[in-house]
């Protein structure tokens, strides 16, 4: 693909990534909706509110909120005002905030709505723009009557949906396995430290994979749509957190690991991660929502909800109050009892300690608006945070608990957690990809021997393409493996390229994933995600089929470059990230 | 005044005193309305809010807000709904908060309100309760159709004010005199640590009154009602903040000290102090807002806005999220380079460390609820501050950074800064008044040499009444002064009692404070606020009648308890609270 095809495709990949996953999430939460039981006899009434969070469902359903009556915005019933409502929820609030302050999309406040006027905004809502707004007339997903209904409720005030406390998040607690009842030692014979956790996407689920045999050793129930697995400082606990803000708890102890807790913890969500410091291991858990805009502690072994910390503040640039800074990514700090803890809309970065949560001591970092995904660098010091609206990366010092630096890098940058990799001129250096461009940053991160390239980027490599999701190396590796899922061309997203960190200059190598895969289904097979095995010299993918096609996960050996084994069952729905639970406790990428 | 009536009858004037302070502010503020300038020719057009700020007017105007549709509550106008909440902000939103989930007065959200139907709330509009809420219509405030209009407005969804950050604070920020412009040393006679600075509550001013000669040296005009005078840690520099959330700050070097710079962090307002801690001296200057719930950092020679923080967050019991988290009292440690700002609705304390304002590291205390003023112990090591309505003073240790002890005290506690004085048997304690009823309580203050008594009340001893704002000792006096101005009894309000701390069973003095001040005309003339002279042998009330009427300042001779002199000045309008230099800059209290 073109340097110039890549420019103007790729930054609508994105937002649509976005609203996939806002859209997806959310009709998996409204049909849990049929299941809601009827009261107890005897017992306290339940809202419908408290119903659905019961029944695992979109708590926006029962809460009534009413439209403004501007006289500028177009007339609505009451029954249009809350379908508008659910479908804006669903389809338009992953990218444009809840209440419509803008962040991967514009933002669409009532006094922008209206001086733009329903008929441009119908055209714009059904039509789309190269800018990466869907096209949702054309798309088949609105007709003509739900465009025209979405123009005239975005010109009214946007209500504020429910907040969720300790109270609600108690109602959807539980320990399936209180810690009392848990093995005392490891009842499996599994090489624990080589599992992948894989998200099933739209099933719901995670696959436990064991690395050795590449054998599943149990699909697990998790929320929908699961963004990331962590592991516990020990290893033992494996903590994932779906986009509908629920947290299983995972015993890799268990003669068959499962869920021993749950939790949910708002409305939308995106990251979990456990203290990891010395004193502290397996002590605490956080989870960061998207809505409300939060984080809550929890206790490690149980997901007991302890401290709930509303995020909403002010924006490091103009220092304006925002009511909707979510969550991006949280980290452990291996240096301190600290969680890393990264607003999006406000561009923070929140030092969390919690060495005492009855007084808790939160640094608060301004880097660059909007706060996305990240990694520590080799040593663990310095954290990389993407800025993905500024194009920049942010180097935190966890030691010194400070800015390093800011640095402009390309289009959109999503590095995930980032490669690490020691560079033959600049010595070690952290990479990004992006999604906007088909470059790839590489960043020098060692102040002390490699001075004048630390936190520059040193060198720009190009990959295949734009619509890059992650990049991926190992200490025990000499390869740079770097995917393009989200690229327009099938040949790319089923694709990934191999750099030699050793000898960049030479190109990369083109691995046929999908095709490796060998999957007879037709239609797009997104290839997803490299990550190793423990002993570094396995790196698996997970090829993303439809939820009614056939996926797979592929193995290649990372010496070779050739493929090991392709992973294929009925139950492996929609894999998307995996996660190697060595790597993942110890921060190697 | 018999404890029967105080228990009856004192409990609302919390809430009266409450409602005449935003009542008063507001008219002030939109008064000066009628001043606002058309936009200036060849100018960026100024928005109506930005031309209501200009004029120091209330930034409501200006901002249209519409009514929920919600079917329960009655209909309005847009002209009544504007009306309506011009007038909610005015005289109720002081108690029940601009959001209306209730602090001093009770929460007024629609879910509330509709349940007890309109019927019920004009009864309690028009009458008031014995709780505390005042009588609009019967005391002549409210005509029938405005009660009406009332009722029918917080039946709806509580309209949000606007957001006041950084490019609004710097529309409203003056340097008149810069730093390079000032003296380099002091450029008058006067023993500026002896100097009295008055606030003239209804116009808007502070009185500088020499200590010496109990002269008049300047009147300076300020925000409306300023609340308290703080000083920066040399002296030099004298802050004065409005309701109206203006601040001053006044050079003492001057040859006729003045204002030399100020700004607005807000619409609403109470709180500002500055760096005290060895090498920031002068340095910082920090101010704390009603509306937005926010603190702001500034520099302390001119008070250019740095750092704005929203305190919108969790309550410390329920862990719910509160929207309007107002900022109350705000001390800075001598201990740590800290400011302590306490935070009412949520219950929680902050410790924000200002030794990197680019990395600020704030520590969240949970305390209690509603949290509002209070002061350091003799060491400046503990902060004790009034939890008014759960009746408690919490203790948080400044040095360690954590909570010592919550206290349960008496009926509503209004410390003021509080009082310190050795105690004969359980050695240094710290006291405070109560709102709601006539007891003092002492609460020991030396976990080393009296660690039985630390952090408990050791004795409660018993004054004229409720209605005590203020208590003062001094580490020279062996006395105790206790003032009753909101004490309904105006031979209470017009007195003071005082004890003698060595001999406490021994009962209390009567000062005709009132009497002492000799003023002809008739009317309530409420004596507040006992305040020491630098020396500590003059304590100075402040005899505080309307505004045209005529006011005095009392200063009585501490050893003897009689007469020393009496201050009358036609300019000395409405004298309230009033603040030595050398006291205020050391927490001499």
């Amino acid at each position: 693909m073109s340097q110039h095809l890549s420019r103007t495709l790729l930054p609508r990949l994105n937002p649509l990534a976005c609203v996939l996953a806002t859209t997806l999430a959310l009709s998996a939460s409204l049909s849990a909706l049929a299941q809601t039981a009827a009261p107890a006899d005897g017992k306290k009434a339940v809202t419908p509110a408290e119903m659905n969070y019961q029944a695992g469902g979109s708590p926006l359903a029962g809460e009534p909120m009413y439209q403004s009556t501007n006289p500028k915005a177009p007339p609505m019933t009451q029954a249009e005002f809350d379908r508008a409502r659910q479908i804006y929820f669903e389809r338009c609030a992953g990218c444009h905030g809840v209440l419509r302050k803008g962040a991967t999309g514009k933002p669409l406040t009532p006094d922008i709505t209206q001086a733009k006027g329903s008929d441009y905004l119908k055209v714009f809502i059904a039509y789309g723009s190269p800018a990466g707004m869907p096209n949702w007339l054309t798309s088949g997903d609105f007709d003509e009557k739900t465009v025209d209904l979405m123009a005239r409720y975005i010109q009214h005030d946007a209500p504020t949906p429910p907040e969720f406390g300790m109270d609600d998040m108690k109602k959807t607690w539980k320990v399936i396995v209180p810690p009392e009842k848990r093995p005392t030692k490891k009842m499996n014979n599994y090489n624990i430290a080589n599992i992948f956790s894989t998200t099933l996407r739209d099933s719901g689920e995670v696959a436990l994979i064991d690395g050795d045999t590449k054998q599943i050793i149990n699909i697990v129930k998790t929320g929908y749509a699961v963004h990331i697995s962590r592991l516990s400082a020990s290893g033992r606990y494996l903590f994932v957190i779906g986009r509908d803000a629920k947290i299983n708890m995972i015993d890799l102890w268990m003669e068959k690991p499962d869920n021993v807790a749950e939790i949910r913890v708002g409305l939308e969500a995106r990251s979990v991660d456990t203290s990891k410091f010395k004193g502290f291991e397996d002590k605490y858990a956080i989870a960061g929502s998207y809505w409300p805009p939060q984080y809550t502690i929890m206790k490690g072994d149980t997901l007991e909800p302890l401290k709930i910390v509303a995020t909403r503040g002010m924006t490091v640039d103009k220092q304006e109050y925002h009511p909707e800074p979510r969550v991006a990514s949280i980290i452990a700090s291996h240096y301190k009892p600290e969680f890393v803890v990264n607003v999006k809309e406000t561009g923070q970065t929140l030092l969390v300690d919690y060495s005492n949560i009855d007084a808790l001591k939160v640094t608060t970092i301004g880097t660059a608006r909007f706060l996305h995904d990240g990694g520590v660098d080799s040593t663990g010091r310095y954290f990389m945070v993407a800025a993905n609206q500024s194009n920049k990366i942010a180097a935190v010092d966890l030691k010194e608990g400070k800015l390093t630096k800011l640095i402009e890098v390309g289009k959109i940058p999503h590095p995930g957690r980032g490669a690490n990799f020691v560079h033959p001129k600049f010595g070690p250096v952290w990479a990004t990809g992006h999604l906007g461009d088909e470059t790839i940053s590489l960043i020098g991160t060692d102040p002390v021997k490699h001075k004048d390239s630390a936190f520059k980027v040193v060198e720009t490599i190009k990959g295949q393409g734009g619509g890059n999701l992650f990049i991926k190396s190992h200490p025990k590796s000499q390869h740079l493996y770097v995917d393009t899922p989200l690229n327009p061309d099938p040949k790319l997203s089923q694709s990934v390229a191999v750099f030699d960190v050793k000898n960049l200059a030479k190109g990369y190598t083109v691995l046929p994933i999908g095709e490796w895969a060998g999957l007879t289904d037709d239609g797009a097979k997104r290839v997803v995600q490299p990550e190793y095995n423990k002993a570094g010299d396995e790196v698996w993918f997970a090829v993303w089929s439809a939820k009614n096609k056939e996926s797979a996960m592929v193995v290649v050996d990372d010496k070779t470059l050739k493929l090991k084994a392709v992973i294929k069952d009925k139950r492996l729905i929609t894999p998307t990230g995996h996660f190697n639970v060595h790597n993942t406790q110890h921060d190697v990428y």
